[in-house]
């Protein structure tokens, strides 16, 4: 024998279920992406082929419409946790569970000037997540979002760099900064919270932030953005994020006998900065397992 | 000599052009996926590889960033009539031009409740079209959006419906109908029109009737919603529509002793129903050769 | 009453069928999408929201897997045109079928040098097409792929072309040619064949053409190669190109005090260069209602 | 002041590079796709918007272009260890570097029954993957590919699980397996590589498994593939496996009174199992810091 199994889960990833409340003539709809994932006594599965201890994926993405109808969406946290803590706390060979949930949000639609009762459009600004874990020592509970993608056309500069023999970029006191923002950020265990409430919070201090601090560099406003969340919601103790800097390039129009005073750009797709950053509130212990989907690495 | 050269077009696609404001503190931003396209008197390109009448598609994408500047982005259908008549007016070799445009919106960030000047959301909702064609006859200009997501959670059925051997399908007097839409209309040559406002009153009578009609399927919806426009906007002459009927099943939650009257639903992504119909406003000729952007099929 | 109904299809889109065929050891498989749209008499169903002539997309999704089971896959050409003639033949109120069939191709997995009986792997080059439509009149078969992505490193000039006030390309002698094709042909109506073999042929005069020929623009390269198919397969009676010129911009390291003798490129994903042409063989006449999937424009 | 910055890093991402080799009439060529980040001494770039020891991630780009010049593309391995290993030798700041890159593989046309010299195809299997993390305590290399999609239509059953009272799912004997998997391995520190020809070895040992172990689920069959590198490649001290279950439900076509022993199957997108195992050779330590791209969770 050459090897060892040394850590591994499984899952159901992406079930798209849409819940829609029509208990009155107004309803109501969330709809999400449920992705479980078990960790535990799984080793003879893989050793030896011997299912007796797996419950089925299958049987995971069933969990999740039935859990849908019996309990409600009261929000993707509360789902996540639902569902996590079920499988941890009642089916045996589960040791640890974990539950991403992507929220697409809509909108209501509008008639005559007001919101209908039973259609909407479906909001293409950021998707909200929420990524839980449970085990037998507690419930671990991250909100966040992805695809915020938002931009400002003045107020960001990117000088005093470091150079070296491989330096072509210039100086620049006005420049257009965009970005399509990744954020998470983790609850202190056990607090009780309305968790559309604190995402909205959240989401408001990193726009305001975004939009009012005058930018040195996206890892400067990165920073701030954090420290706002920190501020703006007391139960957060970590906010990591994940931030493209989508490059607008000045279209450089002096060929034509035109200038362009920061007015015409060209949008890139490829390729793009990437600022990462983890910062904790002060007194808080870094809690690293959490946020990782996967056993492996960036699979 | 077996071959002989038919038809043929060639431009500069998807070329991402962003257009700043910046006159005043309140900036204003318009953000665009150019596409250009020219057919004339290119055979010799082909035929024997002499570029002396090509145009390059680099020059092209040249025109894009260039015209920003110098006329300014009032509208897609504008934007995309001016590019289309220079090539067209200006460059001998140029019998017609098509020019595509696409526009992502963005919505103003609210700071303190107050819209902010510089910063901004993209908005994911749809993508507002333009495709203008030019020749010496005229400008073809069709208006459009697509990508636009709506969704009732009742107030549609699909009954009454034809059956075969092959028929599983079970009847339903209330489901979930769902589409991704894309519309696009034409208006009448030689409008004078406040674009933006036109593309405002068509979407807005177009999701009034998808909220407002009660749905006996999707193809009488969308004949609807193509009547709406019509009445709303007296410019639009013809309107097309391709509607992808996005399925939610109801989920079968009877082998967990749960009933579901219409609360839980499975979003499934393949296959999907598509619905196209083509209207005309009453003594409108259709026109064909504008609504296809290529000179060759589906590529 | 403002408006009327002037064209009209509806179907079920990508319906992933895949067949495997089992009666010996050796299995074959074929992976298909595949894409029905009815015309015919439904008028009522838009006007009126009458289902009574109405075949449902979940029906036309049956017969796909149906006749996956009793007909099998010889061809996606001949499996669309038995799909396409039931519809027509067999369903009173349809007059007209179009059915779009992807077929992604699958090799044998080699083991011990040698191919496994019932183990692939997907091939991820090209996607081959079939387009056929069916009506009282007979039968159109439109054969083609897409995304076979090609490149040559040299053998490839671009220079002579027309400039003008907006013209900053410079003229090369030895550029990257790539592209990620799309071609389609109709066969002559009524010709035996063997679409695997036809299909081999004219991929293979394509790649030849593209190899050898020393391009002088991709326009020039298109149409080489469509003479080649047309050479090649006697029973192709049109074909149809659209070819992104997928750029590849030398890198400028002379900030670095290096040259870059066509060996360093950046490959851009946008904009690119978009080619089209049609080509006929002499004396056949253009057939243009088989090559539109859609009854409106580019949606 | 409320929060620290607990950790964080920057980059690049997503540079396109192809590099062609034309010493002689045979072009090579390499296309890459690279992502640089760095870590270190970079926290008043985040905290007081201080760029002086900021490596602009415009100069990183430039790096990746200049070396593929200077050095050549031996592997993507090698490729990325030299560039890793100039950001922490020679680039006063940076205390830690990762780069990623992904190789896309082309395959030369073939003309007359021969390779052509500078004409490729591109393959679309898998996309080869290397990750490589270097600091002042050395350089760990880790090699793997994602996007295999390969399929078994026999030779795979799942039965024997656990079940409960959400159980709705079926015991097989006889299913199609199929997965599109991503699989990443790590050398020992300080081997001496032909990194091509052990990557062909980890590949042919994964495809070979896959092929000939009879499963009894997705887990084992991981397994064993993990073994079989291990075994295939003495350098190996670790796999990781990520691998969606893509399911091919088999097609009910009892209402039309057919047959279906396992022959026609739908090819489902979501949801889909995901199965996940990490496994070490005998006597290895695990090291985490490498696999995980990102400094934070799932981004």
């Amino acid at each position: 024998m050459t090897a060892r199994l040394h850590a591994h889960q499984y899952g159901k990833a992406e079930t798209r279920v849409v819940r829609i409340v029509r208990d009155t003539p107004r309803h109501e709809i969330r709809d999400l992406n449920v992705s479980t994932a078990l960790r535990g006594g799984f080793d003879a599965a893989y050793l030896d082929g011997d299912q007796s201890a797996v419950l089925p994926t299958d049987t995971q993405k069933n969990m999740a419409f039935a859990y849908a109808k019996q309990h409600g969406v009261a929000s993707p946290e509360a789902f996540a946790t639902l569902l996590a803590r079920h499988f941890v706390d009642d089916v045996a060979p589960v040791a640890g569970a974990r539950v991403d949930v992507q929220e697409y949000a809509w909108v209501r639609a509008v008639v005559d000037g007001a919101e209908h009762d039973h259609t909407w459009i479906r909001s293409g600004q950021e998707v909200r997540t929420a990524s839980v874990t449970a085990d037998a020592d507690g419930t671990t509970v991250i909100a966040g979002l992805r695809d915020l993608t938002v931009l400002k056309s003045t107020g960001s500069e990117f000088r005093g760099f470091l150079t070296d023999g491989y330096t072509t970029l210039a100086e620049t006191t006005d420049r257009v900064l965009a970005t399509s923002l990744v954020a998470q950020w983790r609850y202190a265990p056990g607090a009780e919270l309305d968790y559309d409430a604190t995402y909205a919070a959240a989401r408001s201090a990193m726009l305001t932030t975004f939009a009012t601090l005058h930018s040195l560099a996206l890892q400067q406003t990165l920073w701030h953005m954090g420290v706002a969340v920190l501020e703006a919601v007391p139960e957060v103790v970590e906010i990591r994020f994940a931030a493209p800097n989508k490059h607008h390039f000045l279209a450089d129009l002096s060929p034509f006998g035109l200038e362009n005073p920061g007015e015409v750009f060209f949008a890139a797709d490829r390729p793009y900065g990437l600022i990462e950053a983890v910062i904790l509130r002060d007194g808080a212990e870094p809690e690293d397992t959490a946020w990782t989907r996967s056993v492996g690495g960036a699979a």
